[in-house]
């Protein structure tokens, strides 16, 4: 019926295996005896978890304290990725996570930030919030700073605000793009993005603009680029008009959108990586089981989340983190919807009755 | 630079675009005013928000209190989906939501619950938590009720505790998947699934033995069950074991072990669906776009999410709810991951260097 290690002999041999020790060792662990390095109490604290043990009462840690991690919302993979990462570091750290996610109409950010203060947060890291919508004032970040709690903020630095900031570096990702589809000899590249009042989406577009113009100084700015939503729907809308006004390779802002330009392709009778080559964003969990696997540029996730939770413990511990802002390199991942340029322009398959754009 | 509402015209006109309001109306929530439908009110705070507008002060609702959502790890991505939608209803109804994520060997579920405590939450709901593991204790239930907290489960009904309990029909899942592969031809049918100790997992093999046994009142039991992990790791050691075992279809517990079973068939050289046809379990975000689409059986995600949060707020108010466990009937989508039976056994096929099973 209940749980904590009867059979002892075969759990700490069950144990042990898990955790890659030996018996001696699980046993120097569940008994809170010293000398064990805390890598190895680790390990076999996590086998108890995997093995589904319940954890002995008196080996449970005292919380450090809160920390308050705000994310968008968990509809597009990469933030409920990027939130298990901070949120196992932080618990790794001693810090309790405290994990809230948006929804229109539900509570905002600034309702969460509102709670989480009220209930005594050393900190909170923001990902994707208000900080990283120029449309939004920055005056609630500085009034939290003025009120000494520490915050980092992640994808989408706020110029001003007193606060480390961890990114994606948005550059690096467009040019690898970009070079991977020239490489194929494609010469009608586009990219379909998310609104533009975001500073990830103002960053791809500028490194795209700065990119196409040094390929061919008579191109017109905004001519290769559409923005809509960073959604399937989103995407697909984008990469329909993009495809339409004769593109022969789609750049997406994220992993969603880039579904939906493959969609969108299809949909006109065009094949992936035949006749159209999409690259994605994110490299979300999942993506690589896509049809076809996504070619995309992967998010340093853990890397990220980890930079995030160290300088935010950081400065809750009174050392003052440079405000410089932490740019992550990300990796292109070549898997199957890119391919070579096809001959002639695929507008020429056009059935007659063209699905249009937005 | 700021945001709250300059341009006042233009931005009435969005939102009341984007709320399929009049601008009247859109004028008459932004101000406060009285008469104007929760409903209503409700689209034009969701239209702020999705069009990246912050939500005026005054707009700010007093949260009714603070709840608990405690899920196991966002890796599957059926946790996010059902996180989600239990956040998304809980700030529907007033209340902020807390999501409590777990990992191995990071805060427990039970430290999780201290902490909640501590802040005084007015409710917990628990997502597949240590409820659905018939190896750990109840006791904690027992405790959390005798302090006189409300408590909801979901999917894994904890016989003996006093809480309403949501979960899906896991016997329904595993009939709908078994009639649809027995349509298509297919007799040689395997279960792989994740381990035993997990009541979803022991539901759905007992259903899965019943009906074999109903076929084939010779099946010895076990013969076409396979108990590993609920990872996508899990599914290819599971699929290839019945695989290797003959078998022409494959259902499993989860999306995620489903995609690894199909990597299994591949890693035979076998097609799916040609070969070998698998069902998933779940229809998680994203999983129509696999190659191939799965055919899986779908949790009502939504219609759960709201009926267990629908029981706690009853549970707060003092409203006794029923403790009969309210089974939700999954749906079964047909999409490309299954075919009628191929003419023989698929194991003839197998290239002489067999990749073996666990």
């Amino acid at each position: 019926m209940s749980s904590t290690l009867p059979h002892v002999r075969t759990r700490l041999k069950d144990l042990a295996d898990q955790a890659g020790v030996s018996t001696a060792t699980v046993s120097r662990v569940l008994n809170g005896k010293a000398g064990v390095a805390s890598e190895t109490r680790k390990a076999v604290l996590a086998a108890l978890d995997v093995l589904g043990y319940d954890r002995p009462e008196k080996l449970r840690t005292r919380s450090e304290g809160l920390v308050g991690l705000i994310v968008p919302e968990l509809d597009n993979p990469v933030f409920p990725a990027l939130a298990q990462s901070i949120e196992t570091t932080l618990s790794d750290r001693g810090y309790t996570p405290l994990l809230c996610t948006q929804s229109p109409g539900g509570t905002t950010e600034d309702e969460y930030v509102e709670m989480l203060m009220e209930h005594g947060v050393d900190g909170i890291v923001f990902v994707s919030g208000r900080h990283a919508d120029t449309a939004a004032s920055r005056d609630r970040y500085h009034r939290l700073r003025s009120r000494g709690l520490p915050i980092v903020l992640v994808n989408g630095f706020a110029e001003g605000v007193d606060a480390p900031a961890v990114s994606t570096d948005d550059t690096v990702a467009v040019d690898l793009s970009l070079r991977h589809l020239a490489s194929l000899g494609h010469t009608r590249i586009g990219l379909a993005i998310g609104p533009d009042r975001y500073i990830p989406a103002q960053r791809k577009v500028a490194a795209f603009e700065a990119a196409t113009l040094r390929r061919d100084p008579s191109a017109v700015p905004g001519e290769h680029v559409v923005s809509t939503l960073f959604t399937v729907e989103g995407g697909q809308a984008a990469g329909g008009e993009l495809i339409d006004s004769g593109h022969t390779a789609v750049i997406c802002g994220s992993d969603l959108m880039a579904l939906g330009a493959i969609r969108a392709a299809r949909a006109r009778g065009l094949r992936v990586p035949e006749d159209v080559s999409v690259v994605g964003f994110d490299d979300s969990p999942l993506i690589a089981f896509t049809d076809p696997p996504l070619t995309t540029v992967r998010q340093p996730v853990d890397r990220m989340g980890s930079a995030a939770v160290s300088a935010l413990l950081s400065e809750i511990s009174g050392t003052r983190v440079p405000r410089t802002e932490l740019l992550f390199h990300p990796e292109l991942i070549v898997r199957g919807s890119t391919a070579p340029a096809p001959a002639a322009s695929p507008v020429a398959h056009l059935p007659a009755v063209g699905a249009g754009g937005r």
